[in-house]
């Protein structure tokens, strides 16, 4: 006979749970085509429940088709197909294959070292306390209200941004947000991007269909004559550019300010702001915008968590209006749970503490890194350079041989490195024999070692 | 003096707390430019606390530039720009702007009663506890293996569909995916939607630059005819469509899969099939393609809540590849917690048991609607259609009125009605004279009141 627990049905109820254990039975091929159920009153005096119990178990299966019922002789179980072991057998997925390296320079660290984990886990629980089921209802198009003030006046703290919440539009991670940016202003548009610069931007631009100009970088940014005509979206990083480190100055951002009032656009990646060890925050570009052609875009991936996939937008005052008939029928696409966690982080000075250990913190370690970079075989043979600022800096490496044949010797040595070339787009954009740093999560030790293989390639 | 409680610090450290408290003050000008600062002696005295507390928070707030510090002469406000009242001067948005009904029967219930809460938190609190800082790491672009694995056995389970983990990609709600697929198959391809449909979609392919044709829907779905040459994609929900509430049977199914076998594709949009009344549930397009053409979508909005944005594809084998290759790159728009809460909520069974609570409860709440339109006096005019399934049923009215006209009557009575109409693209695409009733949440009582005005109307 049948036997089956009905103490664990746990928050079920009963005929619901014996529902599940006939129907897994019959999945798993436990239970085979054909077979005869127990009569109702038998397995209900077996498992010691009511007789209705089964009956509702049984008429449920028997409605889904599960079990046939025929008439004077019981309840068989249907010809279904038993699962399969869908799941089991897993090709190894592209994540799966990651090479794992002595040293990566270009950005083996996680990112998530330092993040205040226990702290967001109890915000979290807080959460769902005290907002309960108000948690399930659709949340406005552009983000829960709290968080959009409380982006607000973080954003004029830490930044210098004066944004109505209206104006603010969150996200599930800037590359979504870019793929907005593109349905606001159109993909006719000509979208000119840093070159060397973030790769991921223009792919989504690209692929939504945009034509994308490659603009040179210099040592204050894109030049103002690159701003040719026939732009017409201007995407840079002017605070920290990636990966040169580049700060563009106050003249330099006046004269895009100026072009922008032409009838441009300018989006302004703000990605690693935070982080700064010298010197007060650059302002936000936005900041200084009186003409209303600035989108501010930022994320809390680099600041927060890599899996915590909340970016978001300041969208000028007059894009507002447009914004709203022509994507406010989109839902939000941040989790009502994270969002409400993220307004409170904020709100009570948590993100603030945070990013101040994160700065000491990741100056210390910079500082040891460069030490050992220092006092490597190497030391004699390179130069540091943007070490100012954020999560990288460069290395100006005194050697003849190119950056390809470099990389893969080294990558035969298990050392990956990364060069400012690899991420440029037209041919000499970028200077040549310079790697790039990103030393959150190296270790020293490991580092020493692959220095040495390095410094033997020269 | 100064005066902080240093124990209502909670998990700060001391001197991160005292930091904080000052900038607030500095913020909000209680502290005022030029004001001179207590001595560090005298404020750890003041404070109770250690000498060196106050001059860490004391470095840290000259460092980011709001106190200044001279020499001999001790520590100054900076003159910094105070907090605007951003935030608190609030225009109304337009979505706090929105009219309350007497009676709404086009879709005012929120869709979220009887989603077990409790139980979803009590997830929640265990993936926290459980999995930790693990859930900090970046997931793979579609999605946690984990969700995949349990999407792909409940798919099987649920709708008959045979799919690897590989092939599915998870996706912050059904519209972002609708933006990814249009970035895989191409914005030059020709997508089909149903007419009268669901508005969003075409919304989404059209703001992606693709050009959409409309089709007719007959008493099965869309007509093979309509697939004239020219059409590339058809966007189609055979299992229930919107909001005309048809199914298409087997025959018209191969017919549409023998169609996409010469190098279409179909999007099946299975927003609602866990709502059948009677018989069983109808097997997806999906599950009987053996051509690699079907692409399948669902979201866990309407089943579960809202604001719980997670939607799903199940992408041909054929497509992996492709998708990887083209947009691999970004990466998954739903937080980790969301997606391992959902895979235990799946795995133990609470989503099998969620949906057969909730389709018992649909069908009294259905019934209970039915009995009052019959009893009311609209009940000798009116013809109750297509109430087997989902979450909505028709309402053929008697009457010699327009839509528009009788919406506008209505309207003045506080009553809002939604007509088949409504969702049509080309005119006489909908039959007139045809209310759809979403049921949900709707109140008896309130429906009786209702019924009456519109009755009087027509």
């Amino acid at each position: 006979m049948l036997t089956y627990d009905l103490e664990a049905r746990g928050p079920l109820a009963r005929y619901d749970y014996l529902y599940q254990c006939i129907k897994e039975d019959i999945l798993s091929g436990r239970l085979r085509a054909g077979e005869k159920l127990p009569s109702k009153r038998a397995l209900a005096a077996h498992l010691d429940t009511a007789v209705v119990t089964v009956e509702t178990a049984y008429a449920q299966l028997t409605a889904e088709g599960w079990l046939q019922a025929e008439e004077r002789r019981g309840y068989f179980v249907s010809a279904v197909e038993v699962r399969p072991q869908t799941g089991e057998v897993s090709v190894p997925s592209e994540e799966e294959q990651e090479r794992s390296w002595l040293l990566d320079l270009g950005g083996g660290g996680g990112g998530t070292e330092g993040f205040p984990f226990s702290l967001w886990a109890k915000l979290t629980r807080r959460v769902l306390t005290e907002r309960g089921e108000a948690l399930l209802r659709a949340l406005p198009h552009s983000g829960a209200p709290e968080l959009r003030r409380a982006l607000a006046r973080h954003l004029y703290t830490f930044r210098g941004i004066q944004a109505r919440p209206e104006q603010i539009v969150v996200g599930a991670g800037t590359e979504y947000l870019y793929n907005l940016i593109v349905q606001l202003l159109g993909r006719e548009k000509v979208y000119g991007l840093e070159d060397p610069g973030y790769a991921k931007a223009e792919r989504v631009y690209r692929l939504n269909g945009a034509r994308c100009l490659s603009l040179p970088v210099d040592s204050q940014g894109v030049p103002l004559e690159a701003l040719e005509e026939g732009l017409d979206v201007l995407h840079i990083s002017p605070n920290h550019q990636f990966p040169t480190g580049v700060v563009t100055p106050i003249a330099r951002r006046q004269g895009m300010l100026r072009w922008a009032a032409g009838g441009g656009y300018i989006i302004e990646d703000d990605y690693d702001s935070e982080f700064r060890f010298t010197g007060r925050p650059i302002p936000a570009l936005q900041s200084i915008d009186r003409g209303e052609r600035v989108i501010y875009v930022n994320t809390f991936s680099r600041s927060l968590a890599p899996s915590l996939r909340i970016g978001y937008m300041v969208l000028p005052q007059t894009l507002v209006g447009a914004y709203r008939e022509k994507l406010g029928f989109y839902s939000c696409t941040v989790p009502a749970i994270e969002q409400y966690t993220l307004a409170a982080f904020l709100e009570e000075g948590r993100f603030d503490a945070h990013i101040s250990r994160m700065r000491t913190s990741y100056r210390s370690q910079r500082d040891a890194i460069l030490r050992t970079i220092r006092s490597s075989p190497l030391g004699g043979r390179c130069r540091v350079l943007r070490e100012e600022a954020g999560l990288h800096f460069l290395l100006e490496l005194d050697t003849g041989r190119g950056d390809g044949e470099l990389a893969r010797l080294a990558a035969e040595r298990g050392v990956r490195l990364s060069f400012l070339t690899d991420f440029q787009r037209a041919e000499g954009r970028a200077e040549p024999h310079t790697l790039i740093v990103s030393y959150p999560g190296l270790d020293p030790e490991q580092l020493s070692r692959g220095l040495e293989q390095v410094a033997g390639l020269l």
